[in-house]
C-alpha cells in the first residue's frame, strides 16, 4: 500500500534533546525531518543533527535548512532552501549528492525551482497557520494550480491538519509538512500514525 | 624581497558595491580578503562574493567567514571559521580543497586548531580596538606565546595598524589582519601600501 509523504520541520522553539526525543520515536512513521532552525549557529545545527542520529534517525530522513555544508558535512539525505539560500542550481551543480527541495509561494517561483534542478517543491501557506499570522493563504485552489504547473513532486505546508489532508492530496500535492501540528501535539506518536493513515493512496 | 600577510576582513557595515570598489583596487596590495558578513544571508554573501571577482579580485585572495557552503561553491580560497562554525576537522575532511582558518582567542584554542587540521589562525585581538569596546586586548606577550605555542601561521588581529605592525612581526605574527583600518581609511590603496612596507621582511 503507497501513502503520500509526511514531513516534519522543526519549530524552532524546542530544545535539541527534546527534538531528539520525539523524532527519535517517530522517525518510522515520518519520511522526513527538516532541522529549521534560524537562529541556530551551524555549530549548534551540526550537534542537534548529531543528537538525531544518536537516536538512530536514518540520515536519509533528515533533511537540513539552508545550511548546505553541514548537510554536506553530515552526509544527509538533502537541504531545503528558501529564497534567502545558495541558489538551487549552484546547488544542485556542487553538491551534488544532496537532494534539494525548495519553499515556494507562488507558481513561478515552483516552476523557477523546477528549471533550476530542484527535486521537488513545499508550496504553503495553504491554509491559515499560526507560524504565519496575519499572511493570507493560498488555498486549495492555488495549489492544485501549483501542482498542475511542475512535474516535481510539492509538498503542502501551512495549517495541514488530520482532517484536511485529504483535500491537499486531492489537490494535487504529494506529500505534507507539519511543524507544530506533530511536534507540538499530545501524542506525536499516535497523531503521525493519524496522518499516515489519511495519506494513503 | 618577502613580506608577512596582509588579510583585510569586512567590516560587516560597508554596502556590497563599496567594499568591491575598495577591495577592486587593492587587491593586488593584500593577501586575502574575508567577507565576514554576520547579519548576510548565504545568497547575499555568495552575492557579494561574484561582486568581488567581478572587479577582478582573484578566487585565491577571498576568504569566507564561516559559510563553507558558499566559499565551496564559489570556489573560493578558503574559509575562516569561529567558536560556533562547524568543526575544523570536520571541514578539512570534507571540504579538503578550502583552505581553513581559525579565530582564537588563546593558546588552548590556537593548539586545538592546529591539532584539528587548521592551515593558520587569527588570533586577537592584540590591541584595543573599537570594534570590541571594553573587551580586553591581549597584548604582545599573549601574542608571541602563542605564536611560540604552534607551528603554524598566527596571524595578528586589533588594533593593528602601520605604526605597531613591526612589533606584532617581532612577536612572531606571520601576518596581520585589518578591518576599518584600511576599509574605512580615507585612502585606502596609499593605507594597504604603507602596511606592506611594514610587514616586508
Amino acid at each position: 500500500m503507497r501513502k503520500e509523504k509526511l514531513h516534519v520541520i522543526s519549530t524552532g522553539r524546542q530544545k535539541p534533546e527534546q527534538l531528539a526525543e520525539i523524532v527519535g520515536s517517530i522517525h518510522p512513521y515520518i519520511d522526513a525531518i527538516h532541522i529549521r532552525e534560524k537562529s541556530k549557529t551551524a555549530k549548534e545545527i551540526f550537534e542537534m543533527a548529531k543528537l538525531l542520529t544518536d537516536k538512530r534517525v536514518p540520515l536519509s530522513k533528515i533533511i537540513i535548512n539552508d545550511r548546505i555544508d553541514v548537510a554536506y558535512a553530515l552526509k544527509v539525505e538533502g537541504v531545503q532552501l528558501a529564497y534567502h539560500s545558495l541558489p538551487v542550481a549552484i546547488v544542485k551543480k556542487q553538491f551534488a549528492s544532496l537532494r534539494v527541495g525548495c519553499s515556494v509561494h507562488s507558481i513561478e517561483e515552483a516552476q523557477m525551482a523546477q528549471e533550476h534542478g530542484a527535486d521537488y517543491v513545499i508550496f504553503g501557506h495553504v491554509f491559515p497557520t499560526q507560524s504565519k499570522p496575519g499572511a493570507v493563504s493560498r488555498g486549495l485552489e492555488q495549489l492544485a494550480i501549483v501542482a498542475n504547473a511542475v512535474s516535481i513532486p510539492v509538498v503542502a505546508i501551512g495549517g495541514i491538519k488530520p482532517t484536511n489532508v485529504r483535500g491537499v492530496i486531492e489537490a494535487g500535492a504529494k506529500g505534507v509538512a507539519v511543524l507544530s501540528g506533530v511536534l507540538e501535539a499530545e501524542d506525536p506518536l499516535a497523531t503521525v500514525k493519524e496522518y499516515n493513515r489519511k495519506l494513503l493512496i
